[in-house]
């Protein structure tokens, strides 16, 4: 029956209700519909009920761009992320959105497949939205940025790096640092002596203090320091720094990650093309304790971070926070170590 | 120096530059300004090349939620995501934001941490914005939102999913089913007899066609039908149909996993619980290629989906389309089988 698709076809491609719509039919004045949807305006509850009926019957959304010019901020959170192959920046993600959203905000997301990849002229751009919030998944410090969202007064969260020094904002961290000392006195105690190191991005705060604090932890105990090598937060370097350790003929006994990530592709590496048991032959740690690590081909002993606290300690400051931000603040929530199969408690010695 | 340190905060913190303030360092009318951002005003180019120079000078950034009043249409672009944890969806989702960011527009994302997570009404939150577009990386058909869409003029992209029964739009896949049929050739002709199929969640449309291809595929070559599990998509679920499928005592010789997450999720249980060496006791074959389908540890046999293109006509797709949308489109883009260890080209009998 071509008329009756007809027909459909032009239900589904009427224009949306406007405001002037909603007047109509409550029967109100344009002014009217819009005090309705202004929180704080003066219009009396009854006609107020009217309109909303109205506009529930029509189907008619107030436009938030419209709302955020009068009110001089829209309900906007830009997030700037990369490297979403990470679980621990997707999961990230999905956290913020989630609670974000309940609170009647939106993500404007900024996502690159590397760190490299991220152009900082593009998240200015997020800017132009006339953001309420700033979220950085990134490990770089795009100081321009932290200076621009200043200037224009949006309050900016650093998820797990600190607040920048042109900048000011809400910085909310791992115990990077700690984590990588009790990582450092676990393999000590269990009897592993030749250790390594394998860095993350060397721009990464997070990683420069989780090898601080390995490293640190392993002098103040007597050990000798680790060797290093960088797999930089990418997999493909790090399988290559994997080989590079694994090939070594003093070959170490236990390799530290800077992330799980990281410490996945290094047990990939030394299983498939070294032939050795992990938990065994060789222990490794990772950092962050993403959903991969607990998957029974890898069982990873890694320091589990706090990611759900950290996630509700971020939106709890950009819900709260008055703009324009005058402050630099900062908090580490705890983490705790996970011990699974590849890194024992206790060296396997044979 | 407490003074010093006190003129950088007052810096830090003055407010944005307004539109007035550039006509001001331009010495030109305040409508001079507005009309030298909006394309297509009448305005010369020497007093746009003016204004053009002291907003620079300032740092003043034109506010685009003022400008997509004017238009009607604003420069972003909803994305609905669930399960970021699967590469495919990360990586598509780092796709997308690369070539729209370059081409001036932002992306507004709700994204879960399951599809089943993600609820309708704050998708529809989204409208609120005037969206230029929406693209749907969910696995679910949320029809009121394709009819909301619809309505308000919204072109929406699927992505690896047909156009919902009640919208319009634009839809690009994968060859879904050509895939399961090239599987199911692969194999028979490998040698592989008692194969078994393990499904991703039943509203999932990409599912059903794998899956109605190697079973339609594997009838034709007078093959049994496999045994079947459903995986759902999420890992935990993947895990336990793996268990159940390989406890069985007539025990499949080849699983098709209908992902490639619960793919690698069988291997992991199938090497590290029932000590199988994949590849030679037991062929997986998964569907998508996502980057760690190529770790050593997987070397996983799947069917390579075309996703940089499939991102590539989303795009063109949403730049190139004029509001209304009134009608709908579909392409499927050309993939392939890539061949690793994880399931060989022939059956190693033993």
């Amino acid at each position: 029956m071509p008329a009756a698709r007809d027909d459909l076809k032009h239900e589904l491609v009427r224009s949306a209700p406007t405001s002037r719509d909603v007047a109509r039919i409550a029967g109100v004045s344009h002014s009217a519909v819009s005090r309705a949807f202004t929180e704080g305006a003066s219009i009396s509850p009854r006609m107020r009920a009217k309109v909303i009926e109205a506009a529930n019957a029509l189907g008619y959304r107030p436009n938030l761009l419209a709302r955020s010019l009068t009110t001089g901020r829209s309900k906007l959170i830009g997030v700037a992320a990369a490297n979403l192959e990470n679980n621990f920046v997707s999961h990230a993600l999905e956290l913020l959105c989630a609670r974000l959203t309940d609170a009647g905000y939106q993500l404007l997301v900024h996502t690159a497949y590397r760190d490299s990849d991220v152009k900082e002229s593009q998240l200015e751009e997020l800017l132009r939205y006339k953001l309420h919030g700033m979220v950085l998944l990134t490990m770089r410090l795009p100081d321009k940025l932290a200076e621009c969202c200043t200037r224009e007064g949006v309050p900016i969260v650093y998820f797990n790096r600190p607040v920048s020094p042109t900048g000011l904002g809400f910085s909310v961290q791992a115990p990077n640092e700690e984590g990588g000392r009790q990582i450092a006195r676990f393999l000590v105690e269990g009897g592993f002596r030749r250790l390594a190191f394998m860095a993350g991005h060397p721009d990464a705060y997070s990683s420069r203090q989780r090898e601080a604090g390995f490293t640190d932890e392993l002098a103040r105990l007597g050990a000798s320091p680790p060797i290093r090598e960088i797999g930089d937060f990418v997999v493909a370097t790090a399988m290559t720094a994997a080989r590079r350790l694994l090939a070594r003929p003093d070959r170490c006994d236990a390799i530290f990650c800077a992330n799980d990530q990281m410490a996945l592709a290094s047990i990939a590496v030394a299983q498939s093309e070294f032939g050795l048991k992990v938990g065994k032959d060789l222990a490794v740690v990772g950092f962050g304790d993403v959903p991969m690590a607990s998957w029974p081909n890898y069982a990873l002993t890694t320091y589990a971070m706090p990611l759900a606290a950290m996630a509700d300690e971020a939106v709890a400051f950009l819900l709260n926070e008055r703009s324009p931000v005058s402050e630099r603040r900062q908090v580490i929530l705890p983490g705790k170590l996970i011990v699974r199969e590849s890194a024992p408690a206790r060296r396997d010695v044979r």
